[in-house]
């Protein structure tokens, strides 16, 4: 009898069949957002329910300010959480790099509250933010992805993103999760407060479809990949969006430069007339996020001054947006989803062309040099 | 009797003998923050003076939160203004770009003072943000240098630079002199209140110091021009702070974007190791502001990393610290000062350094490619 030597090792096994942790990361983001939203996201009963923020959500929707402090990805969905607190609850919200925020003696008064966010749970300057809250006397609330990591277990409460063990430095999935979870507190905020019933319910059915998108925007993987052989040639890139999707601009810049090495700046789109568009010439391609959103057509303008300039555009627009075809050298659509949730979807591509372009220049995916995937030193 | 023909433009003799307006401009930065101060710190009576906001400074200084709106340069500006409110008068900030906060429902209570910032007074975005404040009915002062502009007039109150006409279209002098009105600010809304008499005195004597100092900064010159020599051909750079230099380190990187058209990116220092640490390599140079201040410790192991992965290190220190010259390419040392007023001095070189490669790049100094010097439209 034959026998077959079995030629994958653990880590392979591991990575189901992908070739790398940080693409099957990538690919598991329907299934990783379910299981964050499992049990919490109930569209026949309109309702969420986080169950470790049962105690404190009162007071949460009693505050004053929120403070939110991250590092690194975690930053960019705390941006994102920003825009979706301030718009569905009304609180007004403060974003900190927590390593700027511990050594800066924070102004936190009755009525605060501080959201630390961190995959790992044990980022050293985020959990040196957690203790300056604490040492104030400010309840500090926790989104983190390890269960009992040491972030989880010094807040006062807090959501676990149930989004499975992340492997890949660069992180993807928990950057998705972060932001429904965020989505979710944000709305459970408003819930009979800012938000009528009928909105509410409109929200929550709305969450609870973002599975199947990210799936469809998964599809786009094939294509994706041709254009990164194009584009891994370049050196150089920017970013732009805008409002909920200026967070995202950022963190598909941080993506690119953490695997793939080239420099790639994230901006909020209307900055651009500010400086960076001096960098433009024929060398320097833009990715646009291009929603048809409130700000779309002051977008559109940008990307006719980025095009008269020869740079190359590739915009990320909606579904059945035939408009920029001219403009753009390429233009990826993802599915229409309610404002708030694009993020979710306009990242998908920025995640699959970092990777694919940092893959094809020979680039260590998974462990990109000089990178850790928790800093739990300063 | 022979005539000789003046060979000098208008447009050269307005530059006063130096090459370029920006050259000009950093050079008069001196005398420009006089003019600033003038009549405002009055160090003999331990006094502040600011006429513009006599009327509305008890509002102020009883508000419950500012929020500060800005575009460019001046962004940068009010990120100091964050850190310098938040330090003297623990008064909390948030500082927002103006073309988000414009398009987000922002979130303006009682008690909130609006605060906006621009050179010309015309920037579009700004100034839809002061129609945006008063609309909801909440204070809104303006810092403007041009008498008269747009935002000058629909501002409730304001404080002009006094800086003079700044013709280059990258901001230098207005960036300064925007820093020291708002450290004006700053030490006023604390004087009796979160300050000591004392602690006020010594503050005011520190800012009436600053334009001596910033004459002995550029002094270093010549020094920079010989980096700038080698620098030049670097297609990309990294500049980090930390605390009151970090956006100091932002507007570094913004200044050789603007006009070297050199792919420059400014960070937190700490951030590095969420991602940008992953772009040093031996072709990377990075600019440290590294001054002997509350985070210095962490900032030297910041650039220890950094030299171990072959980045060339500038690093800005404080005159007389000799500890940075064996980890660092450069060393680039500054009068000592109050911390909080650091940023007066650290971004002088960074001026300097940009300027000087960007005249060895034979780029347009004065009229940087697809720049204007106020952004009027969106």
């Amino acid at each position: 009898k034959e026998v077959h030597e079995l030629e994958w090792t653990l880590g392979e096994i591991e990575k189901g069949g992908y070739e790398h942790f940080m693409q099957k990361e990538i690919m598991e983001q329907p299934t990783a957002l379910e299981d964050a939203m499992r049990g919490r996201v109930l569209p026949d009963d309109n309702k969420i329910v986080l169950g470790g923020l049962h105690d404190v959500m009162d007071d949460l929707r009693d505050a004053d300010r929120v403070i939110i402090a991250a590092c690194g990805t975690s930053w960019h969905s705390a941006l994102v959480g920003e825009y979706l607190i301030e718009h569905f609850a009304r609180t007004p919200v403060e974003v900190e790099y927590a390593s700027e925020f511990r050594y800066r003696n924070p102004i936190l008064r009755d009525g605060d509250v501080v959201l630390v966010i961190s995959q790992s749970g044990e980022t050293a300057d985020t959990l040196a933010a957690v203790r300056e809250a604490q040492r104030q006397g400010v309840m500090c609330l926790g989104i983190c992805n390890v269960v009992g990591s040491t972030i989880a277990r010094e807040t006062d409460a807090g959501v676990y993103l149930h989004a499975g063990p992340e492997i890949g430095v660069a992180s993807t999935k928990a950057f998705t999760a972060q932001v429904i979870v965020l989505a979710m507190i944000a709305l459970k905020m408003a819930e009979d407060r800012t938000l009528s019933h009928a909105e509410f319910a409109d929200a929550v059915h709305a969450l609870a479809s973002i599975p199947d998108k990210v799936r469809t925007t998964l599809e786009m993987d094939g294509q994706i990949e041709k254009m990164a052989n194009i584009y891994r040639y370049s050196s150089n890139f920017l970013y732009l969006g805008r409002g909920f999707n200026f967070p995202v601009a950022l963190e598909g810049a941080l993506k690119l430069k953490e695997i793939s090495y080239i420099h790639a700046e994230g901006y909020p789109a209307a900055e651009m007339k500010h400086g960076p568009i001096a960098l433009i010439d024929r060398f320097m391609p833009v990715v646009f996020i291009a929603l048809k959103d409130s700000t779309y057509d002051k977008v559109v303008s940008n990307i006719e001054e980025v095009a008269a300039r020869d740079g190359s555009v590739i915009a990320i627009t909606d579904e059945g947006n035939g408009e920029l075809d001219e403009l753009c050298e390429y233009v990826l659509r993802i599915p229409q989803t309610q404002e708030f949730l694009s993020p979710l979807l306009a990242v998908v591509p920025l995640q699959l062309l970092s990777y694919h372009i940092a893959v094809m220049r020979g680039c260590d995916v998974d462990q990109p040099r000089n990178l850790a995937k928790s800093v739990t030193v300063e």
